[in-house]
């Protein structure tokens, strides 16, 4: 059987998607291309979308895998359901980033919610999710969203209405969301939620970036009172999981169990990875990631 | 730079490692080689074992990555102290398969088990182990461990003594370890454990083998009073986990907490992934796996 011919990029090897060793030196996801369905340099990053095997359709930004159709669910619903349950009532919520609009789709389930504002800096993003992931762009067709295209962190430090929840749904800290990792846009962050509001944002993984997670978890703890660190699996992310903290601006909250649950019933409904019980159980760490955090994170 | 060249086998290509897609079609997990240690064809398998660029040492079988000095602590912690931690005093144990010594290693840190057999079908897994990863054969070299060199099928087909706990620790159910996936080997495990005894076994990933874990947990059912799903992150697993079968002899047994618990100083020094927190969250379920699981097991 002669392997079939695609396109020539530099992450498309044998018929095969071999993803680039970005911050995990040593390793790499490969994925059995069916068909290369978009390739595309837009102003800021490498885009490339294809049909695989049997992850459906992937989306990688330069060279590292953002979604696939298969297990996106479990990334989107996690980012978006710790922060939101453990707010009593989000009305107002803003994505920076999210440009394929999985998130938006599960910011919507909240029916509390009236407005999503979602701040993305690539429009190319956007373009192609609408045509290449129904399924997660579908969430750009809610009337109670509303996109901007713009930097994230100039975006905030106009001071814009304030926000009950900030999510953060963005790449690698190398590349376009490099600014989205400091300090000084957390505080802009925190600046613009209201009282009692949380942020969320993606914190790589636990098995490969500890000393990453350290320097952005102590970031927060400079500007939030309550910083917390989970996780969800998903398969396609480098070492299979990912980590995502989250924060609120009120102290006391307990972020670890959730202010509001869904019924079981509801939860079958609505989502294919969050629920109650794993809410919580995403807080566990192992005892390495535990011990490692307790030496830097002054306790109670 | 030239790529470095190294001997010829089937999942070497251009320096990197690239796992055979057995069970987990159009996908393959990528670890870039440093150094190949060991190529063999024993009896029964493809033996390669390879020092990877990040990783550490790498053991295959048959293109399969058996475990890596790196992450292997995630799975070795948890298939033995998810069941031990579950007895109250488990004195004799045994280990059908785990002949890197991993397991063994673990099992001995309960300091009631008195005797410890490994029954392992091909000795050539304990040579190699012995000679390139010392820090999980030293489990060989306790004065408890008993080793047999033996199908654990027809070792347990001879009604040996019984046993506190069996840990079944295979590789993947196609090749030698095939018949370890059976009703008639759980019977078999079943009646050589005392009362209260308990069975852990490999499950494979969630994500990937939902029918797979269905069939076995049926087996287990027809066969265990209690019977739970728990699973285990680990980066060099297919698609980072693996599941684990945690199964009792005793009815109304909960598996889901730990019956004895070390003290969090003890975990420290013991265990860099198993704790007590992570024993409980390790049964917790993605909504698709508990919906899943919920059609077909038959609720209390």
């Amino acid at each position: 059987m002669s392997t079939p011919s695609f396109p020539s990029h530099p992450q498309i090897v044998d018929g095969w998607f071999k993803e680039k060793p970005l911050l995990w030196p040593g390793q790499a996801m490969c994925l059995e291309i069916e068909e290369v369905l978009h390739m595309e340099k837009s102003e800021l990053q490498d885009i490339l979308i294809f049909k695989s095997k049997t992850y459906g359709v992937v989306f990688a930004l330069d060279g590292v895998v953002q979604c696939t159709e298969r297990d996106e669910f479990a990334y989107q619903e996690m980012i978006a359901h710790l922060p939101l349950n453990c707010h009593p009532d989000p009305r107002k919520v803003l994505v920076i980033g999210g440009g394929d609009g999985g998130v938006l789709r599960e910011i919507v389930k909240h029916e509390s919610v009236e407005e999503v504002i979602l701040c993305e800096i690539d429009e190319a993003v956007i373009r192609v999710a609408k045509q290449y992931l129904p399924n997660m762009a579908v969430g750009f067709d809610h009337p109670k969203v509303k996109v901007i295209i713009r930097d994230g962190f100039e975006y905030l430090k106009e001071k814009p209405e304030s926000f009950d929840a900030i999510i953060v749904d963005t790449s690698d800290p190398i590349g376009p969301a490099e600014s989205l990792f400091q300090k000084d846009f957390f505080k802009l962050v925190r600046d613009a939620l209201r009282p009692g509001g949380l942020m969320s944002i993606q914190a790589e993984c636990q098995w490969l970036h500890l000393s990453f997670i350290k320097e952005i978890h102590l970031y927060c703890l400079e500007v939030f009172p309550v910083v917390e660190y989970a996780y969800t699996t998903i398969p396609t992310y480098p070492s299979g999981q990912i980590g995502i903290f989250v924060c609120c601006k009120e102290e006391e909250r307990n972020l670890r169990k959730p202010l509001r649950r869904w019924t079981p019933e509801q939860e079958d409904k609505l989502c294919k990875y969050y629920n109650a019980e794993i809410h919580e159980a995403s807080f566990i760490l192992p005892t390495f990631t535990r011990s490692f955090i307790s030496q830097y994170k002054p306790s109670k």
